[in-house]
């Protein structure tokens, strides 16, 4: 099963595929999408779409988990943060497929084994789950690091849906 | 000209639709979206695209204003209010319009003449200055006024652009 995750932002989104068999994990593609922040919003909103759908299209994953990221820094950038995770959150819905979100501990938690760890510890275990997967940008391993969070609560889920 | 005016909320989302010719403004159609609290995010999301795109099919505006409201109440707020103003921004930047942002004091000014009016002024006056309008829903008569203020902003434009 090919799940997609996505780590939004307006000025850079990461996204990463990966394929799901029980408990074994493959890296299937990943990248940043980049809207240049001297292009109005609309365009930048529409240039994020575009390049969710073709990828949407490209890898039909059968599932999308996206990252729950808070920014409390201000109003504003609280309600940019919230035009990509809008259309991150949009474009799997128009595409038919599930949409999960997943916060950023849980994530974390699933991938390194703590709430608490930092970027570069999320980078290090995604490399390792995912050994076909290359030196990443933070975005992009991010994005890996919520799909592998969301093979990890699908396989659980799993578990319980078994008869006794 | 027709002008689509937007003034989003994830939960409501007010639309008008009007008509601008010189200073002249006729009221076409104006409505609200509305999404269940129940559903999950992306399925409200794309219900509110679905809608947007199929006003955007029907009514062919040639552009479209949205309102720019902030709340401060919290960040979780703010983020649900970026997921509907994102679509909000995206749905008629897809259908290939341009896409045009007022600020809440903008709009009042330009429909009351006043930044601090309150909704039953910025209501009141959309009645009269669209006499084919109905009693209308706070929401839409917003949207009808962000529509209003483009149509005067784009009339001073206008004059602007004419050979002295």
């Amino acid at each position: 099963m090919r799940l997609l995750g996505i780590d939004p932002g307006l000025r850079f989104t990461g996204w990463g595929v990966l394929e799901a068999e029980g408990n074994r994990l493959r890296h299937v593609a990943d990248g940043v999408i980049a809207t240049e922040s001297t292009d109005d919003v609309p365009s930048r909103l529409k240039m994020l779409d575009d390049a969710l759908a073709e990828i949407l299209a490209r890898y039909a994953p059968a599932e999308a988990a996206v990252e729950e990221t808070y920014v409390n820094r201000n109003a504003t950038a609280t309600l940019k943060l919230g035009y990509a995770r809008g259309v991150a959150l949009l474009a799997p819905a128009r595409a038919g497929i599930p949409v999960f979100e997943y916060g950023a501990k849980t994530v974390k938690m699933a991938v390194v084994g703590t709430g608490a760890a930092d970027k570069d510890q999320v980078g290090q275990m995604v490399r390792r789950l995912l050994p076909g997967a290359a030196q990443k940008r933070a975005d992009a391993a991010d994005a890996l690091a919520v799909a592998i969070c969301h093979a990890h609560h699908r396989a659980s889920l799993n578990v319980w849906k078994r008869p006794a």
